[in-house]
Parts: structure tokens; sequence; C-alpha cells
């Protein structure tokens, strides 16, 4: 068996790092993201990383446009365009606290902020789309944040591939971050072989599940169009009060 | 259109119901499962629902078969069976204090313990399976108990389809529980849409996933094979360190 | 008995409200703020509110001070001193897809980003505090949201009363939130009783805890004091490798 | 500075272990448990420590006495009186995939059982206690499991002291446990500063806490007692419809 029987040329990928860093500084999340990005490039596959921190621009809320809100202006509608074309949606960050960040939870009010956008078949607009997570910090919290990525991008109509969460911590207590030196010579976390190991196969698993639902036109529209529901359609449901 | 025009004959669910009633005693998450499992039924797949509470013999902890680590006896691995055949994987259960009962926690414990296992191609032993929740309270918690079902459930390599969580709780406070009286002539939640249409969308997209996963094989044998890592493939994966 | 026998003048209390919702609109969340403040206005605490979302000046970081990294300025600092002052400190905000918002998760980053300050007796400078925390929505996830925020509130150093959690949320789906008309000639949320008890009960509990804590001195310096145990006390802590 | 000038003599403690590992294997929680158990025993307090695996004439469910409910026997009425005496109540336990045990879950379920007991102030009976967290787990976890634990003793009625949580996890991936050899001569975790001295002040801030609410005869009952809510007291709450 080749490992690159599949061609998953014209599939695209968008990132967004919820660092609470500033460029040019480095982005601990960011070298983990760099890992995945490469193996997908390596692939044919289109990627793109948003580093929210840098875009001040962005509004907060919970609206499509918040320039129509009350804000001077919102660079929102512009990265949704982007959020619209990939296939592959992937939130990654840090872990402060032991949750994620608040540039991680404004990406996630805004994506929800479209979350009652329609495609042509009637299904939410997220439909057809794979979602992963990548988190990074120096102690404890990976699954905490992934769970709340995972169940946004799920709610949201992305589907989750296998083990679609991969990360980095150290040793409960302060500590070097991802990439830092370890001051054993080495840099935290590099060698770390679950860490290497889940973020490649989450990465090949969106490109599978990705690509499958390319394959098959997205997610079939039967059962889960919002727009035949509200216009009466039940799909087989039966209310059980009148069973 | 045809709501039935998709073939989902063939396919299997299995639903644990987290339930701290015994039987038997009504179940509220269990009027939720019903709605879900009839519908999968009038489209062939077929069905189970495990009440854990009911069968004491399933033994606590890590292992495949606690008999081996101190326990009397262990139902678990005649249960796991009905798992590996399985195409879905519903995890129901209610909510106390906010979070997932005991019984949904052992399940996920047992489920856990055969995270190990491995399938013919190396993958492990739950690729090719979909997973979904299904959580009931008299208030506040679905999104939090989903998010910790979902997480596992992705984790142990089961694929989360487009809005696999759906639920009921009342308003904030005291009060009745899914399907009980409301005290206004009906019963709590029956009538609610968002319930209504959450359960069913779950449940149309549950069968879609597992359909197109069955079509295709499963998860491609790709760079998400355990056997192939620990033998030293490495998928294209690069050592950010060696870049 | 007297309701009103113990004398908390003297004690001062600061709000967060992290709504999305920028001023002059109402804040769903600030409505339930009011009730907690006007109660101990009658009792002599001096209250504030801060709204984040109107003071864009806050920088997002993890350091005390951002305008000394790469931020154009910060009004943190200025806050900080607020919150230096306060006996009660509360965070309180709207649920977004089951979580807090990013403006909570804003400030707990920069509370947290004066973590390691001391008072004079060597503690952690947040000892001798108390803190609570107010949630509202329209559905779902009062206690999600209270987890993350108390457990951040104890974790920087606070002592949580009993009970310090409120809020309000409605049925599940979408709805009415907190003194929106409910359609059906009220407020959402003003006649739940729970609610109002839980509010109440908790601003009581925070007004006994921080009187009880300033009559004390503040938490008794005695095994808990970072600068000695950086010396070397231990405070009968005995390894146990070496037992 | 004396570091026992503080009398803790009088007061007593109750540590819930969760492992899932029965007795007489060793467990690793136990280890960490035995650290504030040691420091607390030194200055006079009493302690037990229950683990519940061992126990399992514990029924499960949400009512005070399951024997009454279709259980053969219930041994948590017996469990409850200690609970009942004690002033300081900590859960601890292990992390099982990010999340708290099944038997933690099972203690956190029958405390919940008893809260609507009352004092002879009107007062929930947890009132008057503090409440500890200790979490260990080979890798990833200890905040969320901490954050559900002191949600639950809270929002039943304890206070919850500064820094009220500890634990100890390894780096992201498998690993040893704590107290395991850590082959490199030493026991995992044993040496770290971390570990070492959450457990301590949150041992300590855990008797000063229960030794201040002792000293002042509990929480001040005015403001929070439910029987003279569900009488019509109101404590300076307004409705803010009527405002």
């Amino acid at each position: 068996m080749a490992d690159d029987k599949t061609d998953f040329s014209g599939l695209s990928a968008i990132f967004f790092n919820g660092t609470l860093t500033k460029s040019p500084q480095p982005s601990h999340t960011g070298r983990l993201i760099k890992i995945s990005t490469e193996i997908m490039e390596k692939h044919g596959v289109k990627t793109e990383v948003i580093r929210t921190v840098d875009r001040p621009k962005i509004a907060t809320g919970v609206w499509p446009d918040m320039s129509e809100h009350g804000w001077p202006g919102d660079e929102w509608p512009a990265l949704y365009k982007k959020v619209e074309a990939a296939d592959i949606l992937v939130l990654a960050g840090p872990i402060w606290l032991g949750d994620n960040s608040s540039m991680t939870k404004k990406i996630i009010e805004r994506l929800y902020s479209c979350s009652s956008l329609l495609n042509d078949a009637g299904q939410y607009a997220f439909y057809g789309k794979v979602g992963g997570c990548l988190i990074t910090g120096n102690e404890d919290g990976i699954k905490h944040c992934a769970m709340d990525v995972l169940y946004s991008l799920q709610h949201l109509g992305c589907v989750i591939p296998p083990q679609a969460d991969a990360g980095w911590i150290g040793e409960a207590g302060p500590g070097a971050s991802y990439g830092d030196d370890d001051g054993k010579g080495g840099k935290a976390g590099f060698d770390n072989d679950f860490t290497n190991r889940n973020t490649t196969f989450m990465t090949w698993n969106l490109m599978h599940l990705a690509k499958m639902l390319k394959n098959n036109g997205g997610i079939p529209a039967e059962g889960n169009q919002r727009s035949k529901w509200d216009d009466g359609s039940r799909f087989d449901f039966e209310n059980p009060e009148y069973r």
C-alpha cells in the first residue's frame, strides 16, 4: 500500500490560531499547526492560517456583520467567505487557566453568528465541512479545550473525524511551552510520540473525511434540511405524545 | 422528495441509556431514545437499547475484562461484542448537578478500556463507527454533557456527524423532567420544536454517515494505522526540530 | 431576627459584565447583576460594574500590562487597581454555544496575568477576596459557565462562598433572554423563584464571607505563603518518597 | 512565626477516593491523599478516607436511601452520617478520558441526593463545611475534573477555600501515574514542586476556613435560609419587574 494513494488535491483548509501573542513573536500553537499544514500541503491541500490576535478589525459579537451593530468596522464577513470556501476547519489555540483563550472564543462566537445560514439544499451552511482541533499549553487542559471546540464545530454542522484533537502539554506546573527550549538540549514536545502521532492521524482523518464528503456531494439532503422542517416536513419523526 | 430514498437496511445501532432509575420505572431519557430508534427502525436499522443500571454485572474499571482484575464477574465483554457489531453508537443519559451520570461515565470507562484494540488494518477498533448523544434533564446541562460524550466518542475513533447531540431541559430550577406531566395538560418537552428537530436531524445524520462509511469500507487506511506508526511509518509527518 | 443585623458597610464589590452587547443597548446579564448590586447597596456595600465590551482599551494577553508587550495601550492596570481594592469579585456574563463569552475569558486572562503578585504576608494577592458568578442565556449552560468562572476565581486565591453561582436560562431551544418580553405579558425569568433565590443567597453569602474574612484579617498566613515556600518552608508537608 | 500557631484540633475531615482500583492494589490517588491527611493529622484534625470502589453496597441514585427505591440495600445513609459530622469534605479521584471517574460521580450524586436537607437555621445542610479536591492522572485533566468537583461542592453549600484543588499529571500521552516508578530512579510526581505546594496550600486553607467557620458558628443565618424564603422572606431582594 502506498501512503499517498488518495488524491486530496482540490481540498482546502483554514486554521484559526487563537494565540494571545501578536506577530512577529513566535506562537507555540503555530508550531503545532505547521506539522499539520505541511502534511496537507504535501498532498495538494491548500491551507491558510489566520492568527486572530493580529487582526483587531475582527469585531466581537454574535451577528454576521457587527458593523451593522455598533462596531466601527468588521473584518469577519471577509473571513467568513474563506470559511465558506474551505473543506476543513481547524480551531487551534493555547490553554489559559485550563480553558480556551478569548481569541478562540471570539472565533467560535463569530462562526456561531453564521449558524443560521443555509445551503442550497436547506441544510445548515457548515454541512459538508469537517472540523478539528489543536491545543498547546505548558500544562493541563488539551481535552477540556478540545471538548468545547469540537462540540461547537459539530453543533454548527461540521463532521468530526476520528481522533480530531491533538496537542501538547507538559507535566503539571509551570514549565516550557511547546517548542521552547526544554532545558535538556531539546525543544519541549517535539519528540512526544503521542503528540506527533495524534497530530498526524488528525490531519489524515480530516483529509479522508473531507474527501469522502466531497465525493458524496456533502451530507445527503434527507432528514436534515432546516428549511423543510420549518415548512412542516417531519422526516418520520413522531411526537411521543401521540404514539 | 422521498424521505426514504437511501437504503439504510443492514445498519445497526446500539444505545446506552445512563439513567439512574431501574426498570420497570420509566426512564425520561428512554422516552427521547425511542424517538430516535423509531426513525431508525422505519428505515431498516436494527436497534438495541442497553439500560446500564439494570445490569449490575457490568463491572467498573478500565480493563476489557474486569473478572481478571478482582471483580467476581463482568458482563462487559459480552456487551462489547454488541458494540463491535454496531455501526452506530449512541450514549444517552440524564443530567445530575450539570454533568453526566455515573452510569454514563461507567460505560465511557469501559469503552475506553477497549481503546487499544485494533482492526485488521491496524486502525483503532472504533474506526468506521459513528457516534451520537442524547441528554435529558429538568434543567441545564445538555451541552456540557454532550461535550464530554462526543469528545470521548471521537477520541476512541468514532466519526461524529453534524449536530450529533440532542436533548431536552426545562427552564432554570426544579421542574418536570422530559415526558412528565407539565402541569398544563401536556407532557414536558414533547412539543419542543428544537428537541424534536435536533433528535430527528441527529438520527438521520447518524444513518447517513454510517452508510457512507460502510459504502467506503470504513475510514481509508492511510496515515492513521497505529500498528504502522509503531513500526516506524510516519505518513509524511516531519519532526519540527529537524525542519 | 432582623435581616440586617450584620454591618456590611465598608465592604466593596466589583462586577465584570461579559456581555457582547455594547452600551447603550440593554444587557440581559446587566439586569441580573442589578438584583445583586441593589441588595449590596442597601447594606452599605459599595458596588461598581465594569462592562468589558464598552472598554476596547483593555488589551488582550497574559501580562499585567500589555502596553509593554506590543499593544498600543492597556486599560487593565487601572482596572486591576479596582480589583485590588474590592473585597468581592463577581464575574457575570452571557452563554454562547454553551460556554462563557470571549469578554468573560478576556477578563479571566487578565486576572490570571496578575496571579503571581503577592500580598505583604507572601500569599497570592487574591487571598482575602471572595468570588461569585452570574450567568444568563436563553438556554442551557449556567453550570458549565459557572464551573469555569468559579474554578478560576478559587485558583487565583478567592474564597468561594456557598452557592456562589446564580443565573437564568429558558427551556431548551431559541427563546427570550432574561428580561425580554416572554410573549405572555411578563418578562422572561423575572418570576423564576430559583433564579431569584439563588441570586439573593449568593449575594448574602458573598457579603458574609467577605465580612468574615475582613474581621479575621484575611486568610491566616500559615501554610500558604508562596514566598516562604520558595524560601524552603514546607509547612509540615513530607515528600512521600522519604516517608 | 510558628507554623502551628492555630489550634485545629476538634476539626474532622472526610476524603472520598474515587479510584477504580479495588484494595489491596495501591491507589495512585491514595498516595496524594496521604500527603494531605498527614498534614491534617499533625495538627489534630481527625481524618477518614473512604475508597468508594471497595464498598459495593453504596447504591447508585439520587435519593438519600436507595433501599427505599428498588435497591436491595444501601450503605450511603451510614456514610452520610460521617459526611454530616465532618467539617472538611474532599473529593479525590483519578482522571479517565479527561474526566472524573464513575466512582467520583457516584458520590457526587449521593451527596446531591441529600441536598434538600436543612440545618436548624433553615440553611442547606452542607452550610458550614469546606470542600476541596485532589486529582491524579498520567496526563491531562486536573482542572477539568476539579471544575466539576468544586462546582458541585459549592452548589451543595460548602465554602471553597483559596486554591482548593491540587493534583498531578505527567506530560501529554501515556506514561507513569502518580507514585509509579518514573523510569529514572524516582517516583512519578513525588518531586513535583507545583503538586507538593498546591497540596500543602489546599490542606492548610481547608483547615483555616473550617476553623474560621467553626469559630463563627457556621455561615451567618441571614439572607440564605431556604425555609424562610419558602415562607415568603425575600431578604431585600426586589423583583426587577416592579422596580
